[in-house]
């Protein structure tokens, strides 16, 4: 099962993104703006800068998350993301006793499959603490291991390339692991930073439109937004 | 089996490095300076360069790799390289009817688990298509498939790249697959940018020290170093 | 003046970003799609790449440019797009004998005032010079000189990075020297890649409206958008 | 004159540090390991961590500072540093009724270049404001004004970057004005991560010897080094 936990974080984070953004465009120092921005000019700030997209401000947030219970599929996934860092428990130092892995609802859902499946993954686990006994080091056991075993990772991420991150992986043209990921991501900004996290959610809010194939039904997609205006886009 | 193809790549690699980094300390222009410098001098440029660890001009050269036969738990170590481009064949699209594995030969070597680590894995596989024949979508099946599966990309990393992730994977430490598949790029970009291959080797040779627990034997760890000269490093 | 050349670039590079982007969805590898893609197949796969805003494959595309005639204003902005590469002239290690500096357009329409600017900033050249026949390093005597001062760099940019910097500084919000430097960029790349050149243009036409204060016309701002029809956004 | 302020940071640098670090090659989680590490066990890590060379960690705390005081040539050379995040004071939209600006010690060593110096950057700065108030912007306006002008910023840097950047801008052979800025980030991280601050160092401290052309004295070059042990290197 998915834990997501916001172990450390930029202490006040749309008040430092606010008074970083002023520092721009006015002639008085961050500290000063630090401590005079009321709490409505940081959430009017905040809600200006998204709107206009001037993004890079958002860099000064940081997040730091401890990420369990996800599967290699997902942590494969995750680590594409390259502005943002990771430290992954380590398949070649730490030898895995206890066997944790993910079955996906598609599976689980149909019973004579699923108990093939916890067999054949059963089998495999198997088969790599046996080797593990017979001398092969666990950095080769470890081949015969399922993509569903199930990994964790401190992952440090800012707030631009969350937004980025969540407009690509809350698309739900994402894979349902890595979907169900940042929601629990989504969830634990927000207990910080609500409104930088009602900004995490699927790119096509920010479009207007849906650039996949076909579209999931809550924006048209370009072309059946042209057919709709009757025009041109 | 590994295969990797250099597809792509800037013209004349170590002549771009060279003369860009002439334009950093002369009045001359890029134009001018690409046209100008004997072989002898790009020779000596990209020489000096390295010696004094100017490494950013090295930026300036791109390669662009086919890179076949390597297993997952390899494709995951190599894009923890964010300094890089990739393209992967994605196990959500393609589902994968001729199935390719490696095998570590620390497995081969012994016939009895072998074979069994075979027939683990082919059965991992049957139920993979079994699962899609049943109506799971590929990208839920591939959960059974190992870390043995092959995979395919394409990578693009430019030469200062290349040499910072050769000091980590031309390293004994690093696992034999990874070090495997950078000596295959080593050898490719030796035939089109020599000076430069020569560069790419274990970070030890830079050190002058093994920053290790314990060394391979090429060159003594830092606290060895030190006792060796009867002397405080 | 400003000049651009293109001095170097990934040969081929629609074909190279589209046998990339087959990879993801295919059982062949990129060598053999290298080869077989028919140049039809190519523009098709770029032109659907584009619309899908599957951009990570333009990555594999790169170009050198030597750019020549731009003031440290320009260079100073130009070094912001961090996923790039960059070797400037140094001020430290070259000392400007031959001084040149941009003049901007509102100033040479004001004859009385370009006459002090050109006076002033000749001034400032000359007590540049002077400082160091008297002893004071290039590096310090610098200090007055002009913003005006002329710079040249070679820039290594991917195309997935000149699609996004151009989305920003081919806006006409943007200061028209940076506007007019990408131009020139744009106009080197129409020639190698007059597909991928295509997509390089301000961000309203990807968002379908302005996302600034105030629209250049081009496109109405999301607001204005809203009220001519008549609803929500 | 320059102030550096550290306005906000990773709650607990060392620890976060030392508790991503262990969920590599540990079968507890981070949560876990945050609670229950001593300050011993956390000092002891991260020093390991320094010599072995694994760096990536590092990269988990995050330090903001408000950076004031410099001049245009060094905020200019401290923005190419790309793994960072930077805000900057505009010249495009803040006009500088009150101009500060830097004056290198070389110069103001001697009274009547000093003077001439004074006068020069005034004489900018009067014509940059006339300017203005005859219609040109100031976003125009500004190429008048010396790289000696006075910028701000906010920077955000991981400890990973910090101790890469310090290892270039704190050699002796960098510019006095970032050597400067880099001393002042160095003392304000000192205050809340006294390990990680003893880390800020030239790279010759890591290397063993000096890189440049000539040494400052701390360490022998390389050659010097070979010469030294009657060896080859």
């Amino acid at each position: 099962m998915i834990k997501v936990v916001l172990i450390s974080h930029t202490p006040d984070p749309e008040r430092t993104i606010a008074a970083a953004a002023r520092v721009s465009s006015s002639p008085v120092g961050a500290v000063e703006l630090l401590e005079k921005l009321t709490p409505e000019r940081v959430a009017q700030l905040v809600e200006r800068l998204i709107a206009s997209g001037h993004m890079s401000v958002f860099e000064h947030a940081n997040f730091t998350f401890a990420l369990e219970g996800i599967s290699r599929v997902t942590s494969h996934q995750l680590v594409r993301h390259r502005l943002a860092s990771y430290t992954q428990q380590s398949q070649r130092y730490v030898s895995l006793k206890d066997f944790n892995y993910i079955t996906p609802a598609s599976i689980s859902g149909k019973a004579e499959l699923a108990g093939r499946y916890h067999e054949t993954v059963r089998a495999a686990h198997q088969l790599y603490l046996e080797m593990q006994d017979a001398g092969i080091p666990a950095e080769d056991a470890r081949y015969v291991l399922p993509n569903a075993a199930e990994t964790r990772l401190v992952m440090t991420m800012n707030a631009r390339e969350l937004i980025h991150a969540c407009s690509l992986r809350l698309c739900l043209r994402a894979q349902w692991e890595i979907v169900e990921l940042f929601e629990h991501i989504k969830a634990e900004v927000e207990k910080v930073a609500p409104r930088l996290a009602a900004e995490l959610k699927p790119k096509c809010y920010r479009l207007g439109y849906c650039d996949e194939m076909e579209s999931c039904g809550i924006f048209p997609t370009r072309a059946e937004l042209a057919d709709k205006r009757g025009g041109n886009t």
